[in-house]
């Protein structure tokens, strides 16, 4: 017998009929031989709508109290959920964050996981029950009060208590059939991809791929719980997550490339004209990280010899543009540069591949591409398994479909062969 | 400084804007140099709603499911209504039932108040803060699940907890100015009882006055908490409901009959032909409360010498009906009763007043004037303060408005004056 955690999101439990079908899924599961746990997130819009109603009577709504509101969602999904089991035949118990023993700092609105204690949930499996647990929320350690994890909460609260309860499995049930080797909508020969490693998952996560939240997987990665995403509309293997995709033997050769991501949520920033003296980076980096702003690619212009400055571009989520450039406008006078410039219209297209390691070639077959298909490069940053660029937004589409040819993605290609090249 | 209890029911937190104008209320009771705690309801029609999609997956939901469901209600106009405040920039908390250590038992959707622990409450009192609790909740001392109170559940918490923090006063919020002599929209003269005792108000609340729950006005009697049954919409005086309304001496002469209530929700039952043997009665009653059916007035015919035979006549819920007579069917050939008759179109009546004690007549004068107005006695039935009667429902409306006339209860009449009389 084993221990299924299910993990179903707003879509999945968009209303009535969506409960009951899920409820369906979960019961048969449950008669395959299988103790279930269930999280599920709040019914559809249901977050949105809150937040409305929040906005309504207070601009800024205090932490603590957006988070009491919030976690009403999930409590509402998970008693209709409980009650299309039980309706099934099958007793199931909904617990809430706190009563799952999800314990957190008290950080409202994105709060992290400090331990995970789930007697209750135990003992529902004990008893033979289906346990139903909301997503997304906890409770403080210290003020006992009611706290939620932010972005990705759901997902979250799911990994962290399949391993506290050392289960076989996290599936995430998803509306599509897993996660693919580009977005369907922009490549429509996109692949679904059957394994994929924690870190390849984590690049994918962290470059725009929107189905897994990278906290999510880095949690699963250190607990070395396999996660399985799938289709809570089909009964389809999904995308399997895990250490080493390769262990199995079933491919023969991996690809050298898992799949193309992009993201046009963030906007790039130039600080124009930066005395080129020691510190004067680390002065305008360190008041960003005060503002609490997030940077993602940097790049640095050799010095004009003649003028003794340079230009430093960065970029970071759209959404702290105005934040970063009113922190660094209170500086412009201290550190003396000229002026400020600021772009949202870029995107970032990422490849991901954990066979880049051990195959030279692969950044320059990419730029290579993109440079066929016209596309401009603006900055390029690189990890082990990564290579992302930065291109003009409208450039994002033609940029993932030709590195998605190139390195012969599309469905019905044989595996891409990679002849030589100069090394990345 | 005094400690003041404010309940708002869901009326009054129907929308934002609503919520705002409670805020505004609840900040002018905390700047006037009281602590506030303040017990909501859920907002509008949010329970209805939810209980609708309750039934949309499950036509028999578990209570624990449904409570926990429910719950939510309270969860977001508390959260909300927190937040309204901060707005006005005073420091405020909201807490579950659970969280204000609001202890029942395990009887979900009906459960009862065992205990009322309220450190955290305390706590944000002391701190300066505002407290908002959920009404209608709490959690099982046994099993930990939450718990829902029933019926007139907030006001009960109100109460509760005024009492477990020895409060001053227990304001109950409503849309109405108070409790009045009669239902306004039967008979417009009808006045606002400036201060009426809790025994004749849990006689007007037994006898179908909506506006304070029996069970919450038993609490306040039995620890002699003042209740202050307020208009949310005026800050005019409303009822107060005391131990001795006559203490204060406010009133030279308090009116014999503080109020005519009436209640449509009933029906009768007649088990006709009843063999008239000992034991007989017992045991259809008996059967009544197995089948959990509440029963209010019972009436016995005196029987027939020639046929042995005998009818009883007893009146409950309409919600009942069915309930009551399936149980009924199957004792029919046990008893041997010749038939059921079930009759939905009556009302009750009632006239309330602790001044009945010391005055005779009362009963002589309140029968004079239905019959002076043509309505037609069915059943009837008295305590130490309240006379009722069972009349045709077509006739509620006349003889409430006659009674109301005859005791001199319109406004601007001089005090009733009753002459002699044959006694009760």
């Amino acid at each position: 017998m084993a221990l299924v955690v299910q993990k179903y999101g707003g879509s999945s439990v968009a209303d009535a009929s969506c409960i009951k079908r899920v409820a369906q899924r979960i019961v048969a599961t449950k008669k395959a031989g299988n103790d279930v746990v269930v999280i599920v997130s709040a019914m559809g819009d249901t977050t949105d709508e809150l937040l409305d109603l929040a906005q309504q009577v207070s601009p800024l709504p205090p932490g603590r109290e957006l988070d009491m509101l919030l976690t009403s969602g999930e409590r509402i999904s998970m008693a209709l959920l409980a009650m299309a089991i039980a309706n099934l035949g099958q007793e199931a118990r909904s617990f809430t964050g706190s009563q799952a023993g999800v314990i957190t700092d008290s950080s409202h609105g994105r709060a992290r996981i400090i331990d995970v204690t789930p007697g209750r949930i135990r003992g529902a499996l004990d008893g033979g029950q289906i346990a139903i647990v909301a997503g997304f929320q906890g409770v403080s350690q210290d003020t006992k009060d009611i706290t939620t994890l932010g972005r990705g909460g759901s997902d979250t609260t799911a990994v962290a208590l399949a391993a506290a309860l050392d289960a076989d499995v996290c599936e995430i049930y998803t509306d599509v059939d897993g996660v693919f080797t580009a977005d369907p909508r922009i490549v429509p020969a996109a692949r679904k991809i059957p394994r994929i490693s924690y870190d390849e998952m984590m690049e994918m996560a962290a470059c725009g791929a929107k189905i897994l939240h990278l906290r999510c997987v880095e949690y699963a990665r250190r607990f070395g719980l396999p996660i399985h995403v799938r289709s809570s509309f089909s009964s389809k293997e999904g995308t399997w997550v895990v250490s080493d995709p390769d262990s199995e033997g079933k491919e023969m050769e991996q690809p050298i490339i898992s799949g193309v991501a992009h993201d046009r949520s963030e906007a790039k920033i130039t600080v124009v004209g930066v005395p080129d003296k020691v510190g004067e980076a680390a002065t305008i980096f360190k008041t960003l990280a005060d503002a609490e702003v997030n940077i993602d690619m940097i790049v640095q212009n050799v010095s004009a010899a003649t003028t003794g400055r340079t230009d430093i571009s960065f970029t970071l989520p759209t959404s702290d543009g105005s934040t970063a450039l009113t922190a660094l406008k209170k500086i412009q006078e201290r550190i003396g540069f000229e002026s400020l410039l600021f772009d949202d219209q870029i995107g970032k297209v990422s490849l991901i591949g954990a066979g880049m390691r051990s195959h030279p070639g692969v950044t320059a077959m990419f730029f290579a591409a993109l440079a066929d298909a016209g596309v401009n490069i603006e900055m390029i940053s690189t990890s082990e398994i990564r290579i992302s660029v930065i291109v003009g937004q409208d450039d994002v589409d033609t940029a993932v479909g030709a590195a998605h040819r190139a390195f012969d993605l599309d469905a019905d290609q044989v595996e891409a062969v990679i002849y030589g090249g100069t090394g990345r």
